[in-house]
């Protein structure tokens, strides 16, 4: 197996891009990272989208894309995992360079949710949900969430007030990291107080608990750590070290404790398995806070916090920038934003910059060793990198 | 690089499935396979799907699929080119098993298109090419095949009637192949006739040009040739020796040539210098005969026969069964059914029982090594694979 390096890395201004198609946008966040790796072709693309077929009416994004690109007759690959999907990507395409099938790989992510019409971003979005079980009952993402949160808070049996300042601090932290990243959908900072009297979406999570709905792209270009070396010195190589991807019952209703992300902490199992890392070895994280619960269950099954502790890690600053684990310097999905497929992608932008120590404001005092975890539905699939500072 | 075998297959009875789910008859078709390997689990799972989002409003098949199947947390991944997705999945899993991240990898694909409501099973569809250039101004696929036919008829001046009669009789040569598979939607005869005054679809293309609309599954466990050598003796192990995959512009008007399948050719060419093979090597395919003159096309974008000649073939009785080149002795897309993101999976269904030789009444004399080509779209992206009995 061939160790894999991540030699390039772009990415476009996320928000409600109204002048700009799908391929307008994936294209532009491809030809930045070509031009950050320094290459002027790629040997094979995969794309992560969660649903450009209900989203746009278009299917077949491997090919379309590659051509767009001027790559074709390329290998080319569409991945989906809902909102897991550019992670795959990063997976699908990490693969294929250690087995040596191609050097120059672009893996990527786009999702463009603006131009929905039909039943709605809402409804596109809830097919990443257990159509016949939740979806047919009237469930959407914001309502199976809130349904964790709920669970959550009985479960630990935390105050309410104090849960709901933990949840509002997820997102006041974020915001606070997305005002420095000037690809953020929403570069502005909120306070608790403007959290906590959003408008309820789903008790008890309000409008500034959700990530937005987003019209964005991500790429990254990888190659053979070897190669990198010798042939791309632009930038100091980012590795991959470490790899994962589990699985969960979509519903919620099959699983035997819904505020348990098991998909993640499997992911993350095999990924510091494979890096010979543990939990504390991580400097920060790139994490899936689709809502302000999901982060705090997330940085949990990720070994960083003790069940029941994710929360209190927020409100103590211990995963603010200045904190000592840093959780989505980039902003996370709730600032930057969250255009699906392109999601997993950008998780590794964020952390190649970080670890090249070329984030600019955003920039880490500690950054040698990165974790990206992206996330599919309730948690029904999730993807976990691992990656070193070369 | 590890060698693959393929060590179970398993496909349901494709038709028109009402009473069953996507969910129920990839599970069908899933634990055939495994029964068939003499399998308890797997430890990936890669499942092609077109548009399942379109259809039945369920995306994030990977987990839903692992789930009903009892195996999460397993990774498992939805990949997607279209009509070529099948196809994609079986790659997607040589490669893991190649690799060594996995051992026992199930490779499959499904598609439930009769369920769908909305714009209706042409539209889903026609999300396969390109949406802003093609769809947008009316054109679907029968529409796109029809063209691709009279511009073939027109370049290699073709006397009507005569070339009228080769689309027919790529038709008849299927059906009666179907005829012999129990699996198949369509277990009929039909003659040059019949075909011939089918009712208008797309001139010059008729009903009985085209493939139908299908509910159906195929899924296939792929595990280290070694490890099928020592562990799983049920049945003598196929080793895929040759892998790949190609793309072209998905819109018609971006092709020098609309009648020849670049994706297919450089596809075809990568699988052959992989398993060091010629066309002359191949014994038999099942290739994508989605309209008459797919098949044509491709039979000569692999090498088998000159430019132009394709038709020639089949009305000479060279791709019959009994012919020195069977074609889609499955009674391919055309008999058997086309579910889209199935279809490649179940290629390499067909293949197995061939180079097993238990493919039962179907069984050809001369079947050692085969090739399936599986295509997307109007051509847009193709994978072949070449597989060598043990």
């Amino acid at each position: 197996m061939r160790d894999v390096a991540v030699i390039g890395v772009g990415i476009n201004k996320w928000g409600e891009l109204w002048e700009k198609s799908l391929r307008d946008i994936f294209v532009e966040a491809a030809l930045l990272a070509m031009d950050d790796a320094g290459v002027d072709h790629i040997d094979s693309l995969y794309v992560g989208s969660m649903t450009p077929g209900l989203f746009i009416g278009q299917e077949h994004l491997g090919s379309l894309l590659a051509d767009y690109l001027g790559q074709c007759p390329i290998p080319a690959a569409r991945v989906e995992s809902a909102c897991a999907s550019g992670g795959l990507a990063v997976r699908m395409g990490w693969m294929e360079v250690a087995l040596g099938v191609s050097d120059i790989v672009m893996v990527g992510g786009v999702e463009k949710m603006l131009d929905v019409d039909g039943a709605g971003a809402t409804y596109a979005l809830a097919t990443a949900a257990d159509q016949e079980w939740e979806c047919f009952n009237g469930a959407t993402f914001p309502g199976l969430y809130a349904m964790i949160a709920n669970a959550y808070q009985a479960k630990h049996n935390i105050p309410f007030d104090k849960f709901r300042k933990q949840l509002a601090q997820v997102a006041v932290k974020n915001h606070a990291n997305g005002l420095l990243n000037p690809n953020a959908q929403y570069q502005m900072k909120v306070t608790a107080e403007q959290v906590m009297n959003s408008t309820m979406i789903a008790d008890p999570l309000r409008l500034l608990d959700c990530s937005p709905i987003t019209d964005g792209a991500a790429a990254a270009i990888l190659c053979p750590l070897e190669m990198a070396k010798s042939a791309f010195k632009k930038h100091p190589p980012v590795t991959i070290i470490g790899s994962g991807a589990a699985t969960d019952a979509l519903a919620l209703a099959s699983r035997d404790d819904v505020t348990y992300l098991k998909a993640t902490e499997v992911a993350a199992d095999s990924a510091y398995k494979m890096a010979g890392l543990k939990p504390a070895d991580i400097d920060f994280a790139e994490v899936h806070d689709c809502f302000t619960i999901a982060e705090i269950c997330v940085t949990e099954a990720l070994g960083f916090f003790d069940i029941g502790k994710g929360g209190e890690a927020a409100t103590a600053g211990v995963t603010a920038r200045d904190g000592a684990k840093p959780i989505n310097p980039s902003g996370g999905l709730k600032s930057k934003g969250h255009p699906v497929g392109a999601t997993g992608a950008a998780q590794m932008v964020e952390v190649v910059h970080q670890l090249r120590g070329d984030a600019g404001k955003r920039q880490l005092a500690k950054a040698r060793i990165a974790m990206t975890q992206n996330m599919g539905g309730s948690g029904g699939s999730t993807v976990v990198h691992i990656c070193k500072a070369a």
